[in-house]
């Protein structure tokens, strides 16, 4: 298995006037020997000398793919092949996250990630986009504020293991879209704008000087499919390896966006569209982002609301773990009918505040009836994308052998609530599988392995994109998803069977 | 044919909802139909919006070769195809010579030269290497001059012809090993010191940008075959395609050093030695570079030293092809014997100086016996490599098809005086070719024909390199050689025959 990056150890004869081969050629011919067809760059020609000599013609050579070719990007004297890393990055739109990784060992030596400092410019990617469209000078700033939210987790990286990027020799960035347009400085407004055109998204290999990155070679950015379907999908796929299996599995990454992938190694159909901020706790009036103070478990019993608050701390308000919880738990108690009206009779926790219902789910903190609408136009929006997918492709979730969830959704929601509530499939719990960061997974593998680059080029082929809008009764569908689990009641069987064990007590 | 950048004229689709490919793809798409497969850097990345829009779609594209892949390294709005630039540099170490090419018409449009700015910190090639030998700091700056001269000629290119060299998008640069070691800011010592075993001396395409040479792409340095043969002389191979013909010839580039190539399509010998600065006017008491004031002819008529002076000025001293008239006029007229010794009784002109014999060649300005014996030094040494480089391929002189003299040399020396002093072989005067700056030639014709990269492949292949120093009577012969034109007068009939005739007046 061969990564994008390699390390070679040269023990090399020391000239004589005999075979007076240049420095140059003496590297390049050994690494032909070796079946390594490289070239130098600028950087390393100028530390041929002294370095070679010092090094008594021991020397380690770090080589970078460029897409075409293997690069000498650095020289290091003796054996130097135990430190050989390279970065794995994946650029969220919230947070960028960082794995270095040992690339002899394929660990992860070392995790560091930060809040993408585009957020000075909005905390949603549409303000952003605005902030800086067909404007150099703010476009620039936002290129700037990407690359330094990489460069900070760099440096974490480096405090915390004590390895410096300027030691990695290659990066992979997996991003959504206007992300990477961001990170090479392109405008980013195409990707919302009709006719959805990008710039660019087959960025490939590039030097990472260009691009103001600290790592000695270059710099590859995952393609993406189209403008809502990013390379931060495509690593997925190379993370969860769905375009490989026989059986038909499911890829879905919900957050404010939702992409969803369903396939096999025989097709990939895939999708994109708006979720809703109601995932992250945006919309909702006491919501927030997954951190301290944040309720993010809940449960209902003997007709008290039971939290877990992150850091232990009084709450202060809920995240999307938290609100599909309580959410389940409404319908699971009877506390909300099938359309997720609030029944004030089945507990005092129920009350009128500001002129609606709520419910009172932490001391003096309230979830209002509206929040609850929300956030079902959402979880219907996200539950009909996965039926529309399995309609086209004439597949039944029967058929489903995986369903893989992906980021921070499929690591904290609960399962059960995330089924109760309809969002997910009524399924066998262990085929949904929580695909973690497989954006930053996916970015990994191919740092390890060059031969996911061929795969990927298989997948955009392969892929099929499906416009959702252009999908004639998608609104009727979606209507008919706005209820808790569903209207169509029979789809949730184990819904339905635990609301009935719940209601015997 | 195809030359290592190109300008493409495309007229594209505007992106639509059915097909929303990216700029870059559409792009990318367009050349892969055209058969050119290609890739983009991260500045035209950036440059895709908003020129595609405000162009209409209609846009060129330029090409540059980066050695395995054609890459995008420039857009323009429309079809820009009518202005398509190249440069070629002959990287001297005294001179540096630009050449502004249409690479559509293959036409230079300018040429411009500069002295070589490295000259501040040594005339001579040795001193500029020990200025800045194992110092980082010195060789930094050795380098930012090399590039600032070119860069000087760039700027006047730009004055004369209006192209900024921004708008070029490959640069060739033929130069000697060590002019490409300072371009490329490499210590340079490894050139004339044992094992002579260079840093790099194969660089090829290097990102301008790397180099900071202000072109929009890449930057081809050409090889050398040895620390002493230099790129300078692989590119007069491209000039003169000697390497092409079937007949034989010799390639013959001497100036402070001598290098020699000789052969055909089957074999190519080469050698270099020190020919001595004699022969560019340095030793020589009153030499000096042909600039104004400096005799650059000479003529003996009637018992008078006739000479021209460059500017038409005062004679200040005597340039090379000055020196060379001279001493033939002296042997011709008989006023030096075969040895080179002056003869005082065949001209008042000849008198004792500062104790010593020396000749008035213009008002108050004397060519001394020393002078006289330090230049046969320096002619017998290049006559003998050439003698060497035919005995070693088992050639007589009767079977070279064409003598090309390379550089100022050919350009400035009379033939038949560098015939009769012995420098040249007594040969037929059409057959002896003035190669002009075939370094520079060379550049240019690799700028238009991307072939020509075979051919150097296979060039440096095909090339022997013989050490005149381990040439066993490399001594003697030249000790043979130190005389006017040479002890075995047999082998110069046309010269004798010209002394006879001047004798009988």
């Amino acid at each position: 298995m061969e990564g994008i990056s390699k390390k070679v150890y040269l023990e090399l004869e020391a000239p004589t006037e005999e075979d007076s081969r240049s420095s140059q050629v003496r590297i390049l011919d050994k690494l032909k020997e070796l079946g390594i067809d490289a070239k130098m760059s600028v950087k390393v020609l100028r530390k041929l000398y002294p370095l070679c000599d010092e090094a008594m013609w021991k020397i380690t050579v770090s080589l970078a793919w460029n897409g075409e070719k293997w690069v000498a990007v650095a020289l290091e004297k003796g054996d130097r092949t135990d430190t050989h890393y390279g970065l794995a990055v994946d650029l969220g739109s919230t947070t960028v996250v960082t794995r270095l990784i040992n690339c002899n060992t394929g660990k992860c030596i070392g995790e560091a990630s930060c809040y993408n400092h585009q957020i000075a410019y909005g905390t949603d990617i549409l303000t952003r986009i605005f902030h800086c469209k067909d404007n150099e000078k703010e476009l620039e700033v936002m290129r700037k504020a990407t690359v330094d939210s990489i460069v900070e987790c760099l440096k974490e990286l480096e405090k915390e293991t004590g390895v410096s990027s300027q030691k990695c020799i290659s990066m992979v960035v997996s991003g959504n879209t206007t992300m990477i347009h961001f990170l090479l400085g392109m405008d980013a407004f195409c990707v919302f704008y009709t006719p959805y055109a990008v710039r660019a998204d087959q960025p490939g290999f590039l030097p990472a000087a260009d691009l103001e990155l600290p790592v000695s070679g270059y710099v590859y950015c995952f393609p993406s499919k189209s403008n809502y379907l990013g390379g931060d999908i495509i690593s997925g796929m190379v993370a969860t390896e769905l375009y490989k299996g026989e059986d038909i599995s499911v890829f879905f990454d919900i957050g404010t966006n939702g992409e969803l992938v369903i396939g096999n190694q025989e097709f990939l159909l895939c999708g994109a569209g708006a979720a809703g901020p109601a995932l992250e706790g945006g919309v909702v009036q006491t919501g927030m982002r997954a951190a301290e103070g944040a309720v993010d478990e809940v449960k209902i019993h003997d007709g008290d609301i039971q939290t877990h608050v992150i850091g232990e701390t009084e709450a202060k308000g809920i995240c999307g773990s938290g609100i599909i919880d309580l959410l389940a738990e409404l319908l699971l108690e009877g506390w909300v009918d099938i359309r997720g009206r609030l029944i004030p009779e089945k507990s005092p926790l129920i009350q009128e505040k500001e002129g609606a219902l709520a419910v009172e789910y932490a001391p003096g903190l309230f979830f209002f009836q509206k929040d609850i609408d929300e956030f079902i136009r959402t979880k219907a929006a996200a539950h009909t994308m996965v039926e529309i997918m399995l309609r086209e492709s004439g597949i039944s979730m029967e058929e489903i052998a995986e369903f893989y969830v992906a980021g921070a959704f499929g690591k904290h929601v609960s399962k059960e609530s995330a089924i109760a509530i309809g969002m997910y499939p009524d399924m066998d719990r262990d085929r949904i599988i929580n695909a973690g960061n497989s954006s930053l997974d996916g970015a990994g593998k191919l740092l390890l392995n060059r031969g996911y680059l061929e795969d990927i080029d298989e997948i955009l082929e392969k892929m099929v994109y499906i416009q959702f809008g252009a999908v004639d009764d998608f609104l009727n569908m979606m209507v008919a998803a706005q209820a808790l689990p569903h209207t169509d009641f029979q789809r949730y069987p184990s819904v339905m069977k635990e609301m009935e064990r719940r209601q015997k007590r």
